[in-house]
């Protein structure tokens, strides 16, 4: 099948996976507001993906309806994709740290212990500006940090790295050499389990 | 301390590796024939990672004799780093592909199930032109590769990514699409646990 895939989030990691498994996109971001009711980890990020790809998946329909009849309507299928990562320590959600302190508080409390990486993904398939099917789901990896001094820290604040990163780190990043194991698919970490997403989703299009 | 390191690997991966973890290093690949009596993976590649090491740290003693009492003699402590990764099913060893048939060979073996990945790695530790020290390990990962179909390895083997990797894929490349997880350092698989390689050796002379 000639399936269209269309990214629904603006972030450079999530496009350089998909270039990486060797796969056609385009990107359209979402601006939807990211509200939801769950308060599980897994659930929030699986919601936030749906909203995502949803909203991309409406403009998509809108366009199509806007062109009916003409040549320039979207023909075919299209898979667009959402997706949205959480980082959380004992269930408590790490977001992107506020200033500073806010990532060293972080890093302080991910130091020599396991965390864990939740990434929700959303698909929804559009036939022209039709919704046909949405599928939906999270993947999760534990992450295994080594004991980190306050050296290490602010070493690491120095780089400029965590700040604008869930947890307040970047396992594709200077952070590595504090990674002592992961237990999960590597790229749940980095922001989309493009295993998992090839595996259950495009792979049943192609 | 002040202390130089050097990698003694033309290896790609393993540069840009160092790069991510923010290491500033020197390139000398050793011409040592890789040779040992070993024949566990484990034992095997921390062999071969000794002897890289030991080789570069020899030109580097040469070179500092020639130069004694000179001013180019080299000063101050460097440390030599040696690696090398092995595949390995069942125990047996899956070296680069021969050929396409010899890859698609090892993609049928490594489809649907567990396999490991060992890197072994080793530091000679350089005062001027002696040799102070030397310490070496092995870090292995398991890698879980989803069901691969015919045409998967079909069009795996058309991107030309498994013809010179060890057990025919690259985690780091398309190959990504067909890992379901691993256990372990993810570094360890694209051929450097920087991880391990800071906590147990680097970290202590900076």
């Amino acid at each position: 099948m000639d399936m269209k895939i269309i990214l629904a989030s603006g972030s450079p990691r999530r496009r350089e996976l998909l270039n990486q498994i060797g796969l056609d996109y385009e990107v359209m971001v979402s601006e939807a507001a990211e509200v939801t009711q769950a308060t599980e980890p897994a659930e929030i990020c699986r919601e936030l993906a749906c909203l995502k790809a949803r909203d991309v998946a409406a403009t998509l329909a809108r366009e199509a309806s806007e062109k009916t009849g003409e040549d320039g309507a979207r023909k075919g299928h299209t898979l667009v994709i959402g997706s949205d990562t959480i980082v959380a320590a004992d269930g408590r959600i790490l977001g992107k740290p506020a200033d500073r302190e806010d990532a060293r508080r972080m890093l302080r409390l991910i130091s020599g212990r396991e965390h864990q990486v939740y990434t929700g993904v959303a698909a929804v398939e559009m036939d022209g500006g039709e919704i046909v099917s949405e599928t939906s789901f999270t993947d999760a990896t534990d992450v295994y940090v080594s004991q980190l001094t306050e050296a290490d820290i602010g070493w690491y604040l120095s780089t400029g790295e965590p700040f604008d990163k869930a947890g307040a780190y970047g396992i594709q990043g200077y952070f590595a050499r504090f990674v002592e194991k992961i237990d999960g698919d590597y790229n749940t970490v980095v922001g989309l389990p493009v295993g998992r997403l090839w595996r259950d989703i495009i792979r049943h299009y192609k």
